[in-house]
């Protein structure tokens, strides 16, 4: 291949920058020539496309959000959506396109591989929800934020004798929760891959503050479990009377100065895009497995090892989806009592 | 004085162990013991009482929250609390008192005062709402920790072209809204202390968006105005059609090590209060003001320079209550347009 | 005027570019344009001058460094080189200049000054050492990362008892060793406002190891007094028995996001600087005392409250220069103990 | 076993506060008693060894540095030093010991072992340079603060157009340099398992400047190569003419709150510690490989997979020393050139 193209997709993820710089670089250092594409499938379809020197991406490596931007864009779930994207690829004499981004984005890249045109992902996502990979891009940092953010709540916690419930994103996922309240020293992690009782939550809190002589209780929640407020609301409604504070990190987790290991991760797995599309080889997501770069093919049977498989009906099965470590909440549990 | 004691009472704020530690170690090297007391004016009517040593405050002058905890105590509103609080420190010997806290704190010390207890009050609070001071203790650091959490969701918010609606603390102040949105370079700050239409903050994202060519939009929104939920929904009922988002930083401000500024002003003031209460005067309240350290006291006329005067009815009047700089909002809207 | 022009010269320092941003965002509101002048006076004989936009700066007031480069350009002493930058300056139609820096470009200003093209300057160096302002742009941010730093060296120190003298940047000023010294609970702190006695220095470490209990000791030394290395040299020499580290936190001081603080001064004073030059007013310094905003002659006498005086044989003579805060060391000597 | 110690020992490393508190917690729940022992084997020696319960490690997750302090002590590679330590352990009921360290660490609990007593080791350094683990507890946080500091250089060195050499800490391991090398973007990555040319390295420099167009050039420099100060005079030997400055990170990278990934290794070492010792195995280091907890013998042959072999002559044969990933280093060059 002669000329790459580059975009972002879905939320945006720190470690994005340095992935994408990675892209580039390697590119040219290859002999390619590379084009970004803004506001992801969007973008893509709207030929809003752009060659991209190694200059364009010098200082980019240490910043947060995408400088390529990300938009959702449902209209490529259709085969129009896709073919006009593909057109405007061809019409700048792009030949193969790294895709970085989630779920919806891996979806994208899938249908790419569907009409026969290379496209590569790469997992940039807070959540850490992709199949394919142990780690995605983006997920220490959103890790080390909320730790970062827990241990100040912490600080005041401890002033007050207070209990806080500190609810972190992670979509359906519940590592960062999990890494995040091991990190922290988290009293009880709340995780939607385990069931809890919510009058159980209430006697430990109690059982810290009353035998246990703590001077704080943290409960770090999942969004994929509910919100913190409405967590709350089932607290008192089962008894709980400790003086509660409900915080939600939000979006904070989404941004900042990527941690070195994501834009290690980001580089690493940006450069080997490159190499693979080098060799012609398309229809693959870069993932790391056992602290080593492993590819996957994004379309095919479970047997292939694909990500995904097109059933009869059009539905997307995902093989081998990402589960998150419950011997995490159990070794949690074991440390904060 | 022979002996004193310290206290912190009200919200905690990063700063106040700095605070305590400057009035051990200063008061151990005029020759006094100190003892510490837990849990604000409830430790104190509860002789919740202890000596400390200037080991006692090793390596607590970077660690936010404070070590002697904080309580709310309506209790010490009535008489009978205030001279049982008394009775606890003349039983261990103690003949003055530093209280380290905001509004609530100081009342304490006022009725202190007033039963003739030498008591020195110190600016200790986020919200930098306090008479007699232009800072507090705790205001620097939670606007540098709220411009930090705003230079992540700027991140987030250019990646996808999105409204940011970011409420902070400050009771009924702007004071962090006014100094962390310029800090942040929002585009709009919203505090209590001046009007808004909500018509205009609309069109003023719309041609940010349209007009202007910025890819994110930041409001400052400052919890005394209205929660973050509400002028989200406020705003779409004034037509706002951009991609909105509500992020309450809440609790995070409070906790955290303090910066230096912190820190410092922390230990000029701790110190500070020992002289005052070793030349044997009490019922003041130190402050800074142009860069100096000076003194209010914080019972008396308004004449006389007191931070309250108690009415005939009983009430507590507050004299030249704090501002907010109002200039920093016009200041505001000049650079952000 | 029409249309001003920006440059940084000297030392860069962290809210550089918060200052630039102010400058062009101000002056655009103000119905004027602007230029930015890149690498100083050098750029301003060479003519590297462009037009800058409101989203030239968009995203920049959390940048470290500034976005304009910096240079030193000894040839800016002599008149040709000064008659040369105004040209330049006149060739682009500009009217007056904003220089933001230290000591140097104060006296490039000062020089432009003389000629009769309007210059207003803002005080932006870490060191803080300039004459006509309490605090200069930059200060905040060094006095805070070097703290951050002591507290990691704190860690270790505590771990394995050791001493260490810590070398902080200030060239002549000890006011970054102050500021940081207190911030941290430094045990000494050495600065070049005062003598020390080398022999006491030893003396304290030792009593704090042998009869304070304390696990280390840390010494915050200001360049301007001798490099870390061959104070810990002296040390040696004068009967050090303690296991010694130096490090000098070196450039690290100098980059980095501002802090709020930081962000807030140097929006402030850029917006002033229009608002002086808007009205015809050059020949002015931008500085800050007792929180307010107050501006210095440039060039003039002592009487008049100028910075600069020339004196017959042509030397600059500083009038009522920079003066570190020595109570500060006072205070740290009786927190420490 | 009923009771088990635990100690620190070597260079101190963040996380190691979260290594005790794991091992304290963790064998409190399964129904041991713990013991502190301070300053490593000195301490053990010297009978320095007392009780921790669980509220004694409550809020120690975070801290940096190791609060049971760490000593170098030379004598325990004496027998009778060895001897004497475990009559300590012995005279206190201690069955079991977790030692948490470096290299030196680990061949006290060689030693131990060799004389029957159950010890489980725990790798705590920064240098990352342990066989038996692809990480050490310390090793990811001596990173972040190591690209935290690089991209404030770089902030300035872009400023100036300066070229700088960063020394960081690793003793003969390149590991920290080549993961903040590649995280922050370096220029040039120099580290003890690859030799260098001089010459190349000056030419790469000033193509970087004359023709790449980058306005900076950060060259990150291993200890195990030789210091930057020698580095900058070879380089100035080998002909070069840019404006260099040098700065040695030194000991800053040992300390800090450790981040999340140190925090739950440390956590998850900390506890399956304790799980070997409470099966009654000893003689064993804990390590991570492929995510993975694993353990090997810590004396032995290589054969059984044993860290070390002790020769006839009594030498240590280090089985399976721990390898930088110079792959690593290449990555890094096709993106930084």
């Amino acid at each position: 291949m002669k000329r790459i193209a580059v975009l972002t997709s879905g939320g945006d993820a720190p470690g994005m920058n340095a992935a994408i710089r990675a892209v580039v670089r390697k590119a040219i250092s290859e002999g390619m020539e590379v084009y970004g594409i803004n506001r992801g499938y969007a973008g893509m379809v709207a030929g809003d496309i752009f060659p991209i020197g190694s200059n364009g991406v010098g200082d980019k490596i240490s910043r947060g959000g995408t400088f390529l931007y990300s938009a959702r864009f449902p209209e490529f779930a259709q085969i129009e959506g896709q073919l006009a994207g593909i057109e405007q690829l061809k019409k700048h004499g792009i030949e193969g396109v790294v895709v970085i981004g989630g779920d919806g984005s891996y979806h994208g890249a899938m249908r790419l591989t569907e009409h026969g045109f290379p496209a590569v992902g790469i997992p940039g996502t807070i959540d850490n929800d992709i199949a394919g990979t142990d780690y995605t891009i983006g997920f220490d940092t959103a890790v080390n934020t909320a730790v970062d953010a827990i241990d100040k709540l912490r600080d005041t916690s401890s002033s007050h004798g207070r209990t806080f419930v500190v609810e972190v994103m992670g979509r359906n996922a519940g590592d960062i929760a999990l890494w995040a309240g091991i990190a922290s020293g988290a009293d009880q992690i709340i995780v939607p891959e385990e069931t809890f009782d919510i009058k159980k939550v209430v006697e430990t809190i109690n059982d810290d503050f009353e035998h246990k002589g703590k001077n704080h209780h943290i409960i770090v929640l999942a969004e994929g479990v509910m919100s913190g407020d409405q967590f709350a609301k089932e607290l008192k409604e089962a008894g709980n009377t400790s003086d509660l504070r409900v915080t939600n990190l939000g979006h904070i987790l989404r941004g900042g100065s990527p941690t070195a290991r994501d834009r290690v991760i980001a580089s690493w797995m940006g450069a080997h895009a490159v190499e693979l599309l080098k060799e012609g080889k398309g229809g693959l997501a870069v993932g790391i497995h056992n602290e080593e770069l492993v590819e996957s093919p994004i379309l095919g049977t479970a047997d292939e090892g694909a990500l995904f498989t097109l059933a009869e009906d059009g539905k997307i099965i995902v093989n081998n989806p990402h589960k998150a470590r419950l011997d995490f909440a159990e070794l949690n549990r074991s440390l904060s009592r």
